[in-house]
């Protein structure tokens, strides 16, 4: 199976490579021509426009930087879409061990499988196109709240006379340890926020949870409160920093007057 | 080392238990005399009184339901303290995979690790008396707030037309996989609350964790909601159900009037 | 001075007759024309079109259902415009009661004040177009959040054994008495909730307002808390109900399952 | 009639010099002798303790700072006792417009009303003790929600273009309009936050309310969010300016590390 990759950002880049490490034929298009060379250099082929990949792949992924520049980079006439959104960074992308979360055209879900499988520790099919969208939010949704959650117990912790690093051994035995709180405890309790995912990312996506609420009339006042305080962080300058500075907002602050 | 224990509740017993099995020598006191019976069995001694329990043991262990029948079943006089809250129910008491929260007198914990290391797969030293109820409060109140999380996101999935039982896949494959999402998670989607942590007590440690929180000027905006919202199912007569029954606040409600 | 009516809703029928009482020369449109049949009874002319109105009066005044129908109607060449929402219902429209939140082309706000005088008891001018909107939202936010915190404080008298009329008396008489708590508590405590201002409108103006604020990075807690009581009460069937109905949310409630 | 009065603060001393100059005979005790001394000029006798003052009057009030002093400063002996907390501060106290929140002994109560009429511009009888101090109690809550809601709207009116002083004047002719807005609000433009009546005691309120609310079961997520937000300022050290200083925190703010 030939699969096109258009799009050879971080997480483009790792996909691609993964594939052609695992015996696939790939071909790359990347608006900036000169980062498929690394490619080329194990085995990909290029094309020279989007149309191209695509007329000649039998699947291409998608994997650009915003909508519009999806949008633009697909040949409408006879062709079947697959909205696959993952879940996952830079790491899981290289080895393999994203969480696909597609939606759309079934047929078409079925040919990709075969890559799905190398690029993703497991793949689903969510129904029609937005699911899988709809998915990613829901699930950053909870992680933001559970964000301003472990903060505000941190913070208690410490100004209440306890170790926060007792609380993050104690978190960690028990029944909501989770990887999220064991990775970025740590560099919380040392003010570092350096952005794997950045605040003003999850303040948007909890907008938009936010807004999918409204639309089927559910109350949502722990996302709302969450919300609010990743507006408080941007509005503290931290919005290109990791969304954990949400932690920040809980902090002595000077008031300004 | 002889181990005294009061009280013989759930808990008391699956732990005393655990030491006899493990050659410790234990003498144990319970109001309601008749369960002792199994212990005994099994190689335990009886103390008719608690008084009688602590003058004979190097450390006696009090597992009694409320504050005021520890305090009653203590002589003060030449005493050392040590306060012990620990997580985990009572299949982790009966394996020894107890969280243990010690704070107090130092060289009493020390006297005690060869009992806490049988009944816990760890045990902590918080300081002085006082921060072992604390930290637990702090852990409940992160646990509090994950689980109005968790709640509004399998809310918002059901009501978008996505499958809140892929929401449960796709947590537990992630950044946020928890032990508790993973327990409760298919229960709840079967409205099914049979009570492990009683709402009406997670809700009055979210209430105590938000006062302690009031007393050292630490905001809390995700508790404080999550807070109103486990109110809000003790309105609707959810309090003796488990805390995860918070889940029905949100779902679509009939008014009164 | 001409002045042009475009639509001929409750406000706009109430809006134009009284200009007419007050010596004005008034030209009306309306889709429906029989509408226009007691203000021309009165002394108005009728126009057949928007454009003839627009072509012919000094001033055009638009009081159209939705930002749709108003755009359609405007014709663009050679126009000036004024935006100019207005905060009071049917009877401060037909007694000259009107507050005016006026914006955009200045020189035509001038021109608008002997008409502006009429209507209304008070105009402002408030800079470009978007402000006018935008200041309606503000105080529809205020007003929000008031409601929420009222029906708060009813529910808390009543379960809290004390009379809720008294509420309404000592309110009344202290520095927060005010016409909305005058006005609807009597009714909110008969259940009665007769639509001036429909719940589904009040949360849509929460809504806008959190995102305005959302753009400008300003932390609105109250305000996303009181967001999330509208929607509960949609979620409970009250969006056509007058938004005092949020007071519904507060209720005892049964669960479903 | 003989009143008798414990306690010549602010408002203890106004309020008797008022009985004063309406006539009424007049005993006073105070811990500090000379500050007594104004009211002897005016007529007042002088009580060597409380016991001295409530043989020889008819009623007697007191107006002590706390709880235990009130307590310490009455004769249990054959005395009845009438809970009479006042809402309104000095001014009103000099001018008898004092609102009077009586619960307790309906017939001392009743002895009372001449006093009360001088002293007030309506007195309440509110039913058994505890009853004043709770109405109180949902008042200031309702008062501290709607200074954060008027604080929202200030600070996303300022941030979104308008001028906060437009918005001031709107809302005094609107629905909402209130003495607290139209009091406070040129005030906290300045940043001028004067204590009339201070943010760690609006803030201890809202607490026991939210309190008085979790014993009844009764959800209040905007009192709840609000008292985070007193909580919050507490924190910028805000705690002695007035309550409206809550205003601040919604301000840019810098963050600490």
């Amino acid at each position: 199976m030939e699969v096109g990759f258009l799009g050879l950002g971080i997480m483009g880049k790792a996909m691609s490579m993964n594939l052609l490490k695992n015996g696939f034929k790939v071909t790359v298009w990347n608006r900036t021509l000169s980062k498929c060379n690394e490619l080329v250099a194990h085995g990909a082929s290029i094309g020279k426009t989007p149309a191209e990949v695509i007329n000649k792949c039998t699947i291409t992924i998608a994997m650009l930087s915003d909508p519009a520049a999806a949008l633009s980079a697909i040949t409408s006439k006879g062709g079947r879409f697959l909205e696959a959104p993952v879940s996952g960074s830079k790491q899981p992308a290289e080895t393999g061990q994203l969480v696909i979360l597609a939606a759309g055209d079934k047929a078409l879900y079925e040919a990709a499988i075969p890559a799905f499988d190398i690029l993703g520790k497991k793949s689903f099919f969510l129904g029609q196109v937005g699911n899988g969208a709809k998915m990613k939010l829901v699930v950053n949704m909870i992680m933001g709240s559970m964000m301003n959650a472990f903060s505000e117990g941190l913070t208690l912790a410490d100004r209440s006379g306890l170790n926060p690093h007792d609380l993050l051994d104690v978190l960690d035995l028990g029944a909501i340890a989770n990887p999220m709180f064991k990775g970025k405890g740590p560099a919380m309790l040392q003010n570092n926020y350096s952005p794997a995912f950045p605040l003003k990312h999850q303040q948007k996506d909890m907008r938009l949870a936010l807004a999918l609420g409204d639309e089927n009339s559910v109350p949502m006042p722990v996302a709302a409160a969450s919300n609010e305080a990743f507006k408080k962080a941007r509005s503290m300058g931290l919005g290109d920093m990791d969304f954990s500075a949400v932690f920040e907002t809980l902090k002595v602050l000077k008031h300004s007057s």
